[in-house]
């Protein structure tokens, strides 16, 4: 999964690598992530600025890259979990579980790559690979087969539910700001369901 | 509609406030909105960068002021002009004529203001007040009638309403990409409209 712009992670020093992001996460969670830099990050990890920039482009990268590692257990334990006979339950746990469970208390660093990644393509391409094109795929194949179980319309496309699903999520969490609790989750899943259901 | 940081708006000189606001939008196009800087703006419009700063407190306030200005006649006209008495006409009109009509080509404009807000509050404030607001206002208005025409159920909430119509649009310009087309903005309002319509 190595992107192009940087060398083969699998020869990174792991104690090195795993000291540098310790100190991205430490620094964005003491110091909020505006302040996070790739200087900062260097000292605090008792590394040089070129052994970081050597496998991280941008301190936005270093970010990403911590906070992917802490997430992905979580996030596709949860996502992989929901395989009940119930799709309105298995969605609800997906959305609650990764949500409020997994992305949770860091939601803020979500928003803040996505917010990086607007004008950094590298880090874009990176989200894209690393978070939201395999949490699309776990989510596409249970829409699969609640289609499959006569539990979503046939004439649906798997993709586009899930811009109905996660739009919600997105849009409050980029856009129009609200509370993010099991009563918005619940209802996102509902009203999603509205409209996916077999009519 | 000053916001509480910078002065009243309207005793900026007239003159001065068109040309700084044209030399952002011409920056931003001509270099992308990454290179778009207070110096560049004041160099480009002829005036000093504390003329800038005493009126706007970051490149992303100009911009956005900019693009506010440039959008606010199309964009809310045509929201407003959705009068039909079909709500599925009304919809389909709204989110082409918003999103690819008056949004259209300055949507990297938005996405980057976005972007921006992420880790500046300030213009997260702004974004809501001049943009994000008035737009759910003026779709919310439409939604409730099409309640009382009995279009939409009546237990729908018209702001959750839009969180399901524009969480696709977003979550597609800052999440997950796409192409926005009209085959596009008319399988949102289809969509959206499976879950809305009464049952």
């Amino acid at each position: 999964m190595s992107p192009s712009h940087t060398p083969d992670p699998a020869r990174r020093n792991p104690q090195t690598t795993a000291a540098i992001l310790e100190a991205a996460l430490a620094m964005a969670s003491e110091s909020g992530l505006a302040k996070v830099s790739i200087e900062g990050i260097a000292a605090r990890a008792g590394v040089g600025k070129r052994t970081i920039y050597r496998w991280w482009p941008s301190r936005g990268a270093v970010v990403l890259d911590a906070w992917a590692q802490r997430l992905d257990d979580h996030l596709y334990k949860r996502l992989r979990s929901a395989q009940s006979d119930d799709f309105e339950a298995d969605l609800k746990q997906m959305v609650k579980g990764a949500w409020l469970g997994a992305i949770g208390d860091t939601r803020p660093v979500l928003a803040w790559l996505i917010g990086e990644a607007q004008h950094d393509p590298n880090l874009a391409a990176e989200l894209r690979e690393r978070l939201i094109g395999p949490t699309r795929e776990l989510v596409a194949e249970r829409i699969r087969r609640a289609k499959d179980d006569g539990q979503v319309a046939p004439d649906i496309d798997p993709y586009r539910a899930i811009d109905l699903i996660y739009g919600q999520l997105y849009y409050r969490l980029l856009v129009a700001p609200g509370p993010h609790d099991e009563a918005f989750t619940d209802s996102v899943a509902d009203l999603a369901l509205r409209g996916l259901r077999p009519r």
